[in-house]
């Protein structure tokens, strides 16, 4: 590239970036993505044949402001590469580009149909309050898995044991590890866990045992959970205010050294 | 306004100051609240046309003691602009001022119970803590704001998948985005979730993954907000904490700075 | 009273004061209110006239044994004044009066019955760590207090504003204002609440709007209250640990001070 | 035991103590179990004869591997009695013993499944986080003692009552007071109650007020043990932050000792 051109490009690329951080192209972003969100939604009802091909026309044209708008940000950044190392850059694109694929078929109508469902996703790439939501959901992430892991293994046994005793009582809600796990989850939940235990109670009249310890083990768990989460949270309070408290402050350690040497001071004058 | 009548306007407003502030006058206003949050409640029960006659002049009553009160706050204020400045004196007149228009016609009736019914708010507007407990449920409302943006982007979501796969399975609850966003509220609250899992499950067997995810995704939102409401109140729990210990205390500095003076002092004896 | 009368008297109330704080009277006194509970709960079952009998007479034998242990806490009291001070006494000695009381009137028979499922009550008096967590509940009233009479507002208002529209719809759930308030708090336990919803939905299409508004402003508020406890219990945390800071060390104006005199000296030194 | 027997006991028992704490054997051992739990939950599905018999063989296998396991563990002990010291090993190893003891027998044939299901436990005493959040649970257990034990004295007394009053309305549901409990922990959990209340208030219209009560004094008592933890927590976290803030510092107390020190040395000078 000849430094004209060169030239050329950087204020062409400037341009870009400007665009990219204006107030008003965000809006306008929000707004389509909420269009889009109310287009799929619209989608669900009863409509005319007319009205379908309009919002077919539409989201074309929704698909087209997309991928403007994710050309403008590529072309808004600095070094091309950098755009791809954030994930909601890589999201947004792949929405995008899947999207530009034809579906006719009406095997793949659905997920089609979901591709447009998931565009309103974009809104929480696009407004940063939600971006930042969803990453402390994330970070959080590992510090329940293992209360999840334990609550599991509870499921698992007690759904193990329900189908031992219980398959033969109720097929539909006993029948296998896996149907006895989604009855332990509906359990879980309260939801009519009672008409489970007065069935079983029918057959074996001790079978309430099974249910409240059931219950009283996971209420317990997900308590230590809460427990564990405050904690955590506290832990990570503390140390900041302890970095915060450290900061600036001189120490006490400083303190004794000035005193120190003002008692060297006047131990030579004395001599 | 000559000096005269000014000294006389002054010596009213003064009267109607104190009378304001009297203990019984807000004791009496309070239990006219009470009695007419009754008066509303009594009208809910079949009663004698009589009755209903006698409840018809005690509600004029209220409404004539109601403008009375308005008035002496109205004029026991100094300035009058600020009696306006505050909202909660806006919804006391308000409240008042349209329950003196005359209701007759049968349409209208309806608005006009309401208003009796919403003369019970006045109840926080008098009660200095349910006013100062209303104002934190507010200033907390921001701060729930995005996650609940988030819970919606979830359920819209989920409902428009819902729709897709079981509108042809149960109309009522799946037909189209709204009734399905409802749908999905109910099941957040566990209320017969599973009749509405085994339904679809009938067609789609593997359809609890949705329910599942759902709940999962939904209560730990929850669980994040929760997380970030006592996050929140400890941060400001903490700045409070250290403006209060930096506030009337001598800081290490200042005692460094003595402590410089002194040895300052000492080296100019030695010399 | 002579002085060897009193003397004598010293003797025995001591003994009884020994007693009383006997581990092995405490552990008696415990082991007989759980038999008096067992009791309770044995007359609920279906027994043989023989049987009941038996248990009629130890019935009177618990009696008289909480009548022999309340007059030697008594005895054993210093100043007899003192007793009747703590409110646990005062509710020992009641249980224990009243049951004296012969109840052969078939009318009365339900309320000597109560009396006597009471007394596992006098766990809680005997019990120092369920007095504590007692005495903690019902200093912890107060500070729900706002929030319930802000809930109970709410809920006031939306019973009358949901028997206004929904008493032609199903007299038995909105018939009147005391209903209502009972079908809403059904609504705030998620219990079968959709069913109440859809009946009035069939009416007024728009009424889910009232139902999930309720829900909204009830859960907020609760999520508010737990917000106050849990701020109100830092707050102590934060000034208990403030008090523990500042109680046993030497602050930093005695510092100042300290280095102000040793200033003072270095000057007279020099002069 | 000659000196190179016992070198060639040591290098013997290195080599377990090495092969024990070896990241692989950890691994695989993980692995087994997850494959053991996987085992129980396929024999819950009907399987061919043929498939049965499969699993029987399985099954011995990992009962060996869990055998061979158990000896590593115990070879690489340095001291044996430190084995049998911690509860895990204990546990480990009575699981495998048990499961060696054949069990042809139908009626214990129960008890052998439930054996094969424990072992599913064993995936917490192999991965550290989940003894560590066992640990933590079982440390946090009589700290919610008390709390239990006063909800159990609420529904206990509320049973007795609940037995004479409905005894007559619904045998099943009050019959006597083991089962009336029953009933009032399907209240607390909210699931089905009105169905329970409106059965009584057509005999007893003002029952509301027994259901009510309870569920608020419960729901009350709950808010008051989740407090306390909050409290616990805070507490001891304060306890630590003030062991840290004072550990390593020094303390005004040693700064006013060296002031102290200076002001004799300053003294001595002057005379």
């Amino acid at each position: 590239m000849s430094s004209s051109q060169q030239r050329a490009f950087n204020a062409f690329q400037l341009h870009f970036e400007q665009l990219r951080h204006n107030r008003l192209f965000e809006l306008s972003v929000v707004a389509v993505i909420i269009f889009s969100a109310l287009l799929a939604g619209a989608k669900t009802y009863d409509i005319s044949a007319n009205m379908s091909r309009t919002l077919l026309w539409l989201d074309y044209a929704i698909t087209l402001f997309f991928l403007i708008e994710i050309s403008i940000r590529f072309l808004g950044e600095n070094r091309k590469r950098d755009f791809f190392k954030s994930g909601w850059n890589i999201f947004d694109t792949l929405i995008v580009a899947v999207s530009l694929i034809p579906i006719e078929d009406s095997e793949l109508a659905f997920v089609g149909r979901l591709l447009r469902i998931f565009r309103v996703l974009r809104m929480i790439s696009i407004i940063p309050e939600l971006r930042h939501l969803l990453n402390s959901l994330i970070k959080a992430l590992p510090q329940l898995g293992y209360v999840a892991l334990m609550m599991f293994i509870i499921v698992y046994i007690f759904a193990a044991i329900g189908t031992s005793l219980f398959a033969n009582i109720n097929e539909t809600l006993w029948g296998d590890i896996a149907v006895s796990m989604l009855t332990l989850f509906r359990v879980m939940t309260f939801e009519d866990w009672t008409d489970v235990m007065y069935e079983t109670m029918a057959v074996y009249p001790l079978s309430w045992i099974y249910y409240l310890l059931f219950i009283f083990l996971n209420t317990f768990a997900f308590l230590n959970m809460l427990i564990g989460i405050v904690v955590n949270v506290m832990e990570q309070e503390r140390q900041e205010a302890y970095q915060l408290a450290h900061k600036n402050d001189l120490t006490l350690e400083d303190l004794s050294a000035q005193i120190n040497e003002l008692k060297q001071l006047v131990s030579q004058q004395s001599r």
